[in-house]
């Protein structure tokens, strides 16, 4: 992508209303904007990061061995009666009727609908487990929206629902999900906690929390001052850390994952049961597996940024690497850069060439402010030389390589 | 994938409200199930096809220029009431009031939120053109659903909208989506043609059609009784094939895109203009270019199927081998078939493998029936030559191959 083709944007201040660091830096890199209070739209910047996020958890679901759907926004008021969340939602659950007096919400989960549908296929062990997810749009009618996507009134979800024969199988597919959680927070590039945690309107026995300390966060951890381990409340009673004795200090956290041990919650209401080999019915054994897709992006941006922009990790970040020629009026050097692009390109390297007519200060700025991981600098050095001349957005090193270098480059990159 | 482990099931008929072939057929293989009237889950087969013509059309989207982001569902009315489109739509429009008493609806389509988006960053020349899309999910208080998701009231979309600096420009993009276009529908497999349009609610100048003759179509075209030539209305005037000069016969089209020549009807409401080179401020002129995303789906299966099921064209199946072992009792013969899976999953094949304990004949049955563009059985046969004995789902041949040859036989298969 050339930058001057693109519908990237940047800007020196955050508007005033813009509260914490995450929502400022994604509104200062036209990552989002806002069309009313609570109601975002991503812009080419942002959806490349919420891409990333998604791809990492297919490829973390999959492997896990669970299948993707997509289940409908639009639900019955009905099924909600059935399991008494109707009224446990209460103003949160955005409610409407239709032309044909249907009563209809806009689901904030789908345990109802998810439930119901399994038990119009599901008979008999043979046909379980089964471990289904979507990545699908909530609405939720939120009183105060805050800290830009963080808490708003439609954001993105994954929501993974399990069902199988018995607590064994319940316990094993849990503990897999909990594996597969790890991993997709370490892969975006998060330092983050698990705690046991309250069910709530979701329901079951066990549900663990998956917490991002982050400024934006409306939960609460502890903090190591020494080792800056992380604990959660119920862990660190005797406030003292256990690895290097020193104090826990409270810090905001940003709740990014939950899991529950549903049981037989939503199998008993809708009738959901399964034939053993015996022939005898039992109720099927659920859990269910939530991720916040929206609010991934700013605990990221918070966890990582500096005084000058957002610093991107690897596996999330927009574009691999950023191509700068410091004077495009300077026909070699926009030239050799426009060659280094092609062949990035030609690699299938995520690169964006700052083809714009501006001075090379502005554009290190907006380089940093971006956060690309990796910046080329092409100028007189590189005609001489032939070097790229890289540098590393998170530890500010500057290195020389040569061309072909660039795939370790990438791979090495911190 | 294992098919015990899938969350695939076939079925013999087709419930009774169940109207044209492709609803007939999207139930019977578990693509999709409907919730309520006019609003369905898509399960894991049937968003495997989703999820191709999505990648389709990205890859021609972004091939023409066009960059991806997020417009929200939710939306305020006024911005409706500016362009006077709040009355045009009616009823269609899903609306509410949420707590804080804003009038809120589901967008129905985005050219408000998208003009008054595009009106906050475009300034200049410099800015323009501009192409921007998305794949979204759109909402409709449909009164009468039909077809299964042909008209219902939740479905995808794609939207592109353009804006540049005036009707040449305007007509260079127009051209380039039209060609986009053809290029997505040839590849979804699909016979189409395009028509001289009416713009309707959506307004400006010109606007084309594309049409696709499928039974549940609510549009008509023509249809030559000799070549198969097809023609719009008006084209049609004179009855008679204008390649063969045979007879012309109605029948019926489903729409699946819309492209319109918008002019400045929103950037005018919101106020989009730009700075050109003489520093004067000009309107910018917008187009817009609709796919109907979901109902692709049901488009290509009534123009790919046979009296045994459906027939995927090659670049939406949902796999590209079915590998079905005769007999999975017989150690030889599973055991054979683990193997070519195992090979056809390294070599990146979406391969599918009926690992269900079923007699042959009604593994054959559901082969067909799934529409799987190649079938590979393992019998006795591949025992003792170790040849793959592939089936084209289309063609009904049987040829015999080396392993090895998979990549070619995909690549060549029809």
């Amino acid at each position: 992508m050339y930058w001057s083709k693109s519908f990237i944007y940047t800007a020196k201040k955050a508007p005033a209303e813009a509260e914490s660091i995450s929502h400022k830096l994604m509104l200062r890199t036209s990552m989002i904007k806002m069309l009313i209070s609570g109601v975002y739209s991503y812009l080419p910047f942002g959806l490349r990061v919420l891409d990333n996020i998604n791809k990492i958890i297919r490829e973390e679901m999959n492997a896990s061995g669970a299948q993707e759907l997509l289940l409908p926004a639009l639900q019955p008021i009905e099924i909600w009666q059935k399991t008494k969340r109707d009224e446990q939602l209460g103003e949160v659950m955005i409610r409407f009727q239709d032309r044909r007096g249907r009563k209809l919400c806009l689901g904030p989960t789908h345990e109802e609908v998810i439930t119901e549908l399994v038990s119009r296929y599901v008979q008999s062990y043979r046909d379980l487990p089964v471990i289904l997810y979507q990545i699908q749009t909530k609405f939720r009618d939120e009183l105060r929206p805050r800290f830009g996507i963080v808490r708003s009134c439609e954001f993105f979800m994954k929501d993974a629902y399990s069902f199988d024969k018995d607590i064994e199988g319940l316990n094993k597919i849990y503990d897999r999900m909990y594996e597969a959680y790890e991993n997709i927070f370490r892969r975006c590039g998060l330092n983050f906690l698990s705690i046991k945690a309250d069910p709530g309107v979701i329901g079951g026995d066990i549900s663990h929390e998956f917490l991002v300390p982050a400024e934006s966060g409306e939960d609460v951890v502890y903090k190591c001052s020494g080792c800056g381990h992380f604990q959660g409340e119920q862990e660190a009673e005797t406030k003292l850390c256990p690895h290097c004795k020193k104090n826990m200090i409270k810090v905001n956290a940003l709740e990014v994952g939950h899991v529950f041990k549903l049981g037989t919650k939503y199998s008993d209401v809708f009738n959901l049961k399964y034939l053993d080999e015996s022939g005898k019915e039992n109720p099927v054994i659920m859990g269910c597996y939530g991720i916040g897709i929206s609010r991934l992006i700013p605990a990221i941006i918070e966890q990582n940024n500096d005084k000058d922009g957002i610093i991107w990790p690897k596996e999330v970040a927009p574009y691999d690497v950023l191509v700068l020629p410091v004077n495009i009026t300077d026909k070699d050097i926009f030239d050799s850069s426009k060659k280094v692009y092609e062949v990035l390109k030609k690699k299938k390297i995520k690169a964006i060439l700052d083809d714009r007519d501006l001075r090379a200060g502005i554009k290190f700025k907006d380089a940093d402010l971006l956060g690309i991981p990796l910046i080329v600098t092409i100028g007189a050095k590189f005609l001489k030389d032939k070097k790229l001349e890289i540098k590393s957005r998170r530890t500010k090193e500057v290195k020389f390589f040569d061309i072909d270098q660039i795939d370790k480059v990438i791979r090495d990159a911190k």
